[in-house]
């Protein structure tokens, strides 16, 4: 396998089934990929060590999740000058995810967090692909047959509709 | 001076003019305090040696203060042993102080913050000299004659209004 | 059994399922509490009475959990000397925990309640067990194994996690 | 002057600017009222006290304003067999109003509190005098009067629109 | 049966579920009552009659619930002259209930309703017996005996959790 | 003039400088129209009345404007057939807006009110042109005229920007 | 089967569960309409020729539905001349649908939306009928037997809480 | 100059005083850009004609900033394969920022936007400069400096304070 160019990371195994999603794009991109458990709180020399050394291992980008008072993704972009993609996670003990976001989001000027929609880890791993397409013309190919890929989609689902709507025994 | 007890710090220097209060009030219970400026995000190796040190230089409480997505309380705590107080600061770049509040109060199982509300950096002053006055009958005393003073302040008040609502020119 | 250090009390017995794991980390720290039902709204006069004497009884610090419009903690810290950590329920009627957070949270300047995060009773044990440690060595040193603790447990999580990601079998 | 009928209390003098206007309504109903400083947090002895003695001198309704973590309209009301009209103010620390607003209004199930709209003490007042019209047909006339006032407002300034709106030198 | 005294309305039938509630704390204190469906939006010129008229068929207090944008109770409040406690309702299509809270509660000058809580139509009826009360004694007695029974059942409870805390076998 | 087609309410006289805006567009579109204070709150009858007959003076849209809990766009909806546009206005008693979105926003299933953005009334104008536009050919071109103006206004704000962007002395 | 006069478009298949409901109504009030799956963020040039062109084919009011950032609505009022109606849907991404209702709700100023209830589909239905009914006085007499069709089942439903409330054996 | 990299683009000009912020960064990192007016909403063929052709110029990365309902971001996103980043700005009539935070954050499956705090462009800017970074070298040695500035920024502040504290004159 490839040396991976993008770390996901996350604050708890629980956040798995969320990630997961990230790494389920980068694999559709043939992105290689590590995945690892990180938590700024009950790790914080893990994680700054990570986010110190991440660059020098050949990591391009960072994606990291994490729920609740989120403070992961903020933190590895304070270390690390890597770009940091945060998601924001809904935790069972979230309040109804805005703690999440909030946490992510609003970070003070000098320090950025890409951050995308709550639990859509998906978009982080497209937004990841779009990053490392800025000087590879072939990853850029492929962001733009995905967005066709999604378009025919939409496509088949209309023409389902249409089928379902126009059958005579249609019946609202 | 003594050595400080309490150590107040704060991720912007914009901070000081609430997290003052704090150092206004441990003066009023004559607690030795150091302050400085502290950023998770901006100084975040000078965060970690902070909280990792802290106890051992004879520091008993933290206090940190912190706005927008405010990480600094929440890794003091995941690193440091001591007891964090948090005030959510309500910087000219916040959500109405939600992102300030949510970051500092919603820390996830294992590492807490003793939050207090926003902008009440008052309260952490006096929340650490209950923390201190556990061992300290004579701090105790000091937090009950401050609370008989609240008191009297209120009283006070009440007969100016009661002055004020029954003198003959009283109009509404 | 030891004379107890900790109050763990709630406003509704509903609330125990949520403020037992105070007395689980408690337990854990080898810290001696009691736990009892103390409703503001429901039993003012025990509540009076139980802010005014805890601390003559050698209680040194209370955990108060609450839900929906939450007086319990800034009750007993407007009447009890003793540091207060407020734990918000989220209780069936309650907002979504808006209501529990904002009215334990925003205390006015005077009279702290040191919250915690919605339903994370776990944290106010430790939080509890930190204050106690100001001044007594041996439970400084428990928290720290406490963080060792969880960080072995992220650890465990990051190998399980690694091991499943390159099976040969692996797949998203 | 008559032995008050409506206390109206309130945990701050600052709070008087918005709860005077309470005071207001009541002259204008001509309903004998006193007002006094009652802080839950900072006087409690002293808000138990008035609490548990209003009904036997002669009060017959209680209007209650705080800010913040407003709990004096709720342990009032959890104290006295009285109605109490809480009046959410929005004070200088408060999180826009919102805690004001749910402290109040979300009291569990046994202890109500009438509560108004955000910094309407005006309609603290009248819904004292509604209270009281219950059993006195004149003071429901008077009622029935403001209402008519109201109309008779509304239609002065539909008026004023109109000959703006028709004047031949309107211009929008 | 008595004549009603107080009248329970609602928006939709499928609100019943929790206005019975109010009606049940009614019963409890001996309270005649009628209870019916007005709809503002559904049924406007019933919900004007039934506002214009309630006070001349004998009715004192009214109890409007609703949900989303509630507007039935603070209609009712409109035109008649009589107090009108509401009661927000989570309905299936609310906000979260937010949307019942603030269009119940936010009454502009002049026009109060009475607000309890989301979905606690039981404090409805509480109040409706608390505003009866003013002139009545017997009534007063019965709130009184009410707030003792509320308490006998926390210590109840208190003494339940004391046993099971303390018994030998007591496992956390 | 023409006998008006659209007819602007709004519940308070101090709405006019928000709802003022929608008259100048429906001017601007040539579209006659009436302007009055109608409150939901203040003037029941008049609200009732003139809900039960706009249409048949001719009126083919309603404009209604209110703030705080705004009943007053969803009970003329609720008794008028005409399409009923709803102006959610920042009143200085509002909670931040909130209350006047969501309570003319989230009306029940059968009454429906075309909400546009808080204080957006210059929104409201153009949608009733839109609506009047279904069977008018003439108005359906003005509204495309009208949006080729909006273009047109950017691309002039994109020039300046452009001019000086490039000039010599271009300091940002 | 006419041509139709009413578009129903939605970003996603999984929005027809809500959005049948806007057709339903068209069906009941006898409007011809068409639906499709038009997505702005996954087929955006489908969006475009749409939004361009269905004037042009006879359609006279749009609604239009989504989920999480919903452009769809705004983009389609920016490009089509018609009157569009925005349904928010609560999508299971979404923040518990408050971002699906402030971007179709919160249009700038020059670009309206008709925006209706979280998911309520059926008040769309209606308004288009409304709409419709502006020059078609069959219409507007069909939109007012509806009204009447909701009085009576909401007196249906008053009449058998009657029966359950006086049956002998009636227990709450 | 050179040929721009970053294309800056904004819904409207009132807008420019938070996005050149976005510009002063790029320039601290000379980083080639360029910077327009661009409407979702008023000029939607300008908008789709960027979209499709920003990457054919040899632009890399897109910074989109709008208010309120702000789908500018969302809506390049769906058409171009650049890395878009969003910038939500407070707008005047925005529900304090709300709306466009959650127009912009919140895009479903597919679509991604790197969306940074509220009205914090100069984040846009340095997010920016690491995308460009993850295939130039020197780019990221200038961010490594960036940060290295920013913590001595801190470092400098740090000492003003400690003077401050330290003075024989100091007083709080």
């Amino acid at each position: 396998m490839n040396k991976p160019l993008v770390s996901i990371i996350m604050g708890s195994d629980s956040d798995w089934a969320i990630m997961q999603q990230a790494a389920e794009m980068l694999q559709h991109f043939g992105i290689a990929y590590e995945a690892d458990i990180v938590s700024a709180h009950r790790t914080p020399e893990k994680m700054f060590a990570f986010a110190r050394t991440a660059h020098e291992r050949g990591i391009r980008v960072i994606i990291a999740g994490a729920g609740g008072a989120a403070h992961l993704p903020g933190m590895v972009a304070a270390i690390s000058p890597l770009p940091v993609i945060g998601v924001p996670v809904k935790s069972a003990l979230s309040l109804d995810g805005w703690d999440s976001v909030l946490s992510i989001l609003q970070m003070p000027a000098g320090v950025p967090v890409a951050t995308v929609a709550l639990n859509n880890a998906r978009n982080a791993g497209i937004l990841a692909a779009q990053i490392l397409a800025c000087h590879d013309g072939e990853m850029l190919r492929k962001i733009q047959e995905y967005k066709i890929r999604l378009q025919q989609e939409v496509e088949q689902k209309s023409i389902q509709l249409q089928t379902r709507l126009h059958s005579p025994s249609q019946q609202l």
